[in-house]
């Protein structure tokens, strides 16, 4: 199935995407979030769409489309997780698992303007699988155990402005991480059988020409070994979200230029959609 | 004013503590948190006090302590704010703001008891002041203008794993900062007129003996640069907490053992009152 959240900031509607049709879950729940997907909300959706019981959600495609869950409780980004991309960053693989954190308020939609922040030269796009937490998970026994506490995966970019993430921060990555806006994350979210999430492509395109190409099979640190080693060193809580890592091909490498007022930033998962965002100046979005 | 919250976790009622007197906020806010600092509800609960309209809370003394502010929508940590820390840390003190974050739910009451992670070895304390956002900052002009987006102040206790933060995360910190219980905050929120927080005094105690005794006048960054420069690089939203740094007098200095289960850690700001704190093993707390 997939899940996401239609309508103004704010006052997003949850809808359930089947096929060409927009089914209102209204009925259901109020929002997609920790809530809806702790209290089996998936389950209750799949069976109200089996009984019929959803009416489908009139004008949904002259909606703004959300984020596909509403502002997690965190979010985990894994760090150096394709080979190729730690290596155009300057860096060797890692041997263990490299995470850090967003702000949560960088979570918008995948169409939304994004700001380009006041003074920054640096900012680069990152497309990534995201991980969205269904159940609470802490000190989990084994990676098998990860699938249990997964409710799905969404598209997202890990947006960074590389100045205050490498140079003015002591080396603390979330400094450069967490502008309004950062996060765009949709257009859904998937439940875990609608794709295969551990070998399935993602790319980024700028301007139309392509960047970053890959597989999700070259991740380092696959998805269940993610959750699994996060469980030891924290709890992961229902609508909490985990971003996987970037693959080659971003403007840190030198071979491309960083994003500018005016650039279109084209991001793809293959099962997850797609993301078009326009970057603005600082103010222009309204995000301040 | 002073606010806390009192009651079991997830039920905590407000409070505003009038020296001995401990006055029920039910009719004036469900609780403190980002929506009420941000619907200026500490003028209006001071009107309300001011009115005699605040009934006591009877029965008050027995309750168990919360934090003082509702889970924060994040949690921002300024790294090496203390010169002399930086040095016992083997660090330069720093030339700009090093920012990095904890989950937030990682926050729990000051007199909880802690668990130390399964498998942890350097389990290490850290008394701060906290700033708790009471007005949602972005691109702020100047420092001067800071003091308009702070509610108060809290004390709080950055709980480190220091083989996670240090060795395991490829030098993010995160992984380390954010085991369940973590972030022990309170008791109190205070007013910025209660104290003067950029020049009070901070100390800690492992089962009795001295650690930490320092002053916020040493903070390298101070408070207003601190909420100035965070708002250049990222939207702080009302409710969340900014820890602004440790002195030195860390077990990471090597002069001291790290945390066993039994140890006993109080720390105290001197306006913001006392913490203390048992540290059980893992699973003894009933956090997983």
């Amino acid at each position: 199935m997939r899940f996401a959240r239609l309508g103004p900031i704010g006052a997003e509607i949850p809808v359930l995407l089947d096929g060409d049709r927009t089914l209102d879950l209204r009925e259901a729940t109020a929002d997609i979030d920790g809530a809806f997907l702790a209290g089996d909300g998936i389950a209750r959706a799949a069976a109200a769409f089996a009984a019929g019981e959803l009416p489908e959600l009139a004008g949904a495609e002259a909606l703004r489309v959300g984020a596909p869950v509403a502002r997690p409780s965190a979010v985990y980004c894994i760090g150096m997780n394709y080979a190729a991309h730690a290596a155009e960053s300057g860096s060797e693989p890692p041997k263990t698992l490299v995470m850090f954190m967003k702000s949560p308020n960088t979570v918008v939609g995948p169409y939304d303007d994004v700001e380009i922040p006041r003074g920054s030269t640096k900012t680069d796009w990152e497309v990534e699988l995201g991980i969205v937490i269904g159940r609470r998970a802490s000190y989990l026994d084994s990676p098998a155990e990860a699938r249990a506490h997964i409710a799905g995966f969404v598209l997202a970019n890990d947006l960074s402005e590389r100045t205050w993430q490498l140079e003015a921060s002591g080396g603390q990555w979330s400094k450069g991480k967490s502008a309004p806006g950062f996060c765009p994350t949709g257009p859904w979210l998937a439940t875990p059988d609608e794709l295969d999430a551990d070998d399935t492509g993602l790319r980024s395109f700028v301007n139309g020409e392509p960047r970053q190409d890959s597989r999700t099979a070259d991740l380092i640190f696959p998805i269940d070994v993610i959750v699994h080693e996060l469980s030891q060193v924290l709890a992961l809580e229902p609508g909490d979200l985990v971003l996987t890592g970037t693959p080659q091909g971003v403007a840190l490498s030198g071979r491309f230029p960083y994003l500018r007022a005016g650039d279109v930033v084209e991001l793809e998962i293959d099962g997850l959609g797609r993301q078009r965002q326009t970057y603005v100046a600082a103010g222009a979005a309204g995000t301040e």
